[in-house]
């Protein structure tokens, strides 16, 4: 049993605990930050969609993937954000996935801007960071909001965000 | 440019200065251990070598690999721990790597003991300070220590080693 310390500027309420096998998982906001430089991945998909006004939905999102022999490693990431979920992934691998737009901007957006990542990956989320910004102010919903949002995304997750 | 701060019971000397680009990277002990839990590796390669005594090399090294975008990240790494070197991998990556014996008995295994691995990697370290404890008896000099050396190896690197 491990206790999990929650930090953050967004993440509230008492200490949790977590099943973690036979080792202590005191994640620490800095551990955080680097395994998601190792391991994170922010990224926005745009898809067609037939119920939306514009047809095509903006979906932003922040996952971690890790074999599934890591799997507490992600409820502990869970439990250390108060958000998102836990899922199977392809095959062998779990990932913790984060897509609600509020927890987004109020709780994952929050933390890694007073955590800041090391590597390039920072790039990818600071392109990650406007287009949730350009979302609440409902730019994706007009064509050229959309043209403008399929640019950043375009940018991202190829390592030459920056 | 960013302030290095080197951390860890056996890093000595004065905070570095490192070109780091346009971002601050100052890596701190929690993010290097979070990152080493996604990124690290600890490995330990048993050669034949005709001028050895026993014919076979027993070879542990530290290593962490990235896209050379992220190359400045390695040098970070590099100034941190005070020991090891950044070399070119394959094609486009870049890996820091620590193999003098030394350094990893008085460097990296005690940071890692004093910052544990939260995954299951922490598994693999635990059997490679084994290895290295068993060298410093000069086990790994006879035929039947080099065996033990083999089996403790063979159970490293593939996730199954706890």
């Amino acid at each position: 049993m491990g206790t999990i310390r929650r930090e953050g500027p967004d993440c509230t309420g008492n200490p949790q605990r977590l099943d973690v096998r036979d080792r202590p998982s005191t994640l620490e906001a800095e551990w955080v930050t680097g395994f998601v430089d190792g391991e994170g991945c922010f990224h926005v998909g745009i898809s067609v969609h037939a119920g939306m006004r514009m047809r095509r939905q903006v979906l932003p999102e922040f996952t971690v993937v890790q074999h599934e022999r890591d799997v507490q490693l992600l409820h502990a990431l869970r439990a250390f954000f108060g958000c998102g979920v836990v899922r199977s992934n392809h095959g062998d691998r779990a990932a913790y996935r984060v897509r609600r737009r509020s927890d987004l901007l109020r709780t994952i957006v929050p933390f890694f801007l007073a955590h800041p990542l090391q590597s390039q990956k920072r790039g990818d989320f600071d392109l990650f960071r406007r287009v949730l910004e350009m979302m609440e102010q409902d730019v994706h919903l007009t064509e050229s909001g959309v043209e403008k949002v399929r640019a950043l995304a375009a940018r991202m997750n190829r390592g030459r965000s920056r």
